[in-house]
């Protein structure tokens, strides 16, 4: 944790660039900041994952429309503040990526957050030390 | 939301027709009423995705056994017998879908409901006004 | 239930077999007993799904950094022993798989294990009575 699952309609695959959608969202998250100006989100516990879904059916098949599920998972511990800063800022990048899409198709676009609350929760791994402050 | 995702060893793909399965599944949910007889799930709210894995283990390896996880994520709000009813339907609807295909072959097959409790919930998109009901 | 999905970056695909990681998590699984020393999940109820993501942005895209996320989604009712004991087994296993990888790149892995709380649970399929104990 934290991260950014998004799944999709494999039609727009060829409307728009997941890529970039998947880094402007990491940059987003870097940029979060919390009541204290704080970063919100460790810069090694940045990720985004995109999944273009192999099929799908969207409302009552009346067109070829599309969906989007952003999906932010993070872990507790963090203000309301913090949560809320995430999902706008969030939100907006989204709005911004899909506003020429929206001109040409309808689209659904969601973004959620949840608090994970694993029973388990483990790490391995080697790329938090590489952004941790040198003392 | 509500959206539903289905994940599944990869196999199945050329034994089943998944999009097929998609539209099936969301013609139910846009089928779903309440004690008071209205639809559950908003027209523009209905979405199905289905996802092959690429990679996949399933029981002891003792043969090619295949997993469906359906998995329907839907807002808080609405009545046990509404979530119940959709259960109902949607597994009705798998298993008229998967029972040719269960003669053939070992499948594990399960139906989950969640209601999501996100600390974040934006929307974005130009999907639900197609569908809003005219004054 | 229980499942366990992982999902990673799409340039791990070729730098790692996800296939036998796939079957490793799957044994261990079956190997993980409970403080009566009994087998905590079903032999025909474990299923491991992979999915490479298509697109993903990790950290500050300062290099080519890999996740996997690993999510085992198991029903309540097990002890929090039982629950701890598939943690750390699984996280073990997971080492062990990667150590060579991490070796050679940077890579954030993370194990989690969740409780589900499903508000409708169905099941289909014939793959539990091929493994149930004959009387």
């Amino acid at each position: 944790m934290p991260h950014l699952v998004i799944l999709y309609t494999g039609q727009l695959e060829h409307d728009t660039d997941m890529t970039q959608l998947c880094r402007s969202l990491a940059d987003t998250m870097l940029a979060v900041r919390d009541e204290a100006g704080e970063q919100v989100f460790p810069t090694g516990g940045v990720r985004v994952l995109a999944y273009p879904a192999a099929h799908h059916a969207v409302a009552d098949g009346s067109g070829d429309h599309g969906f989007v599920y952003l999906n932010l998972r993070m872990g507790k511990g963090r203000s309301e503040a913090a949560q809320n800063n995430a999902g706008q800022l969030l939100l907006a990048t989204a709005k911004a990526h899909f506003a020429d899409l929206l001109t040409r198709r309808h689209v659904g676009i969601t973004l959620q957050i949840d608090v994970g609350l694993p029973v388990f929760d483990g790490r391995i791994g080697n790329l938090h030390p590489l952004f941790a402050p040198s003392a």
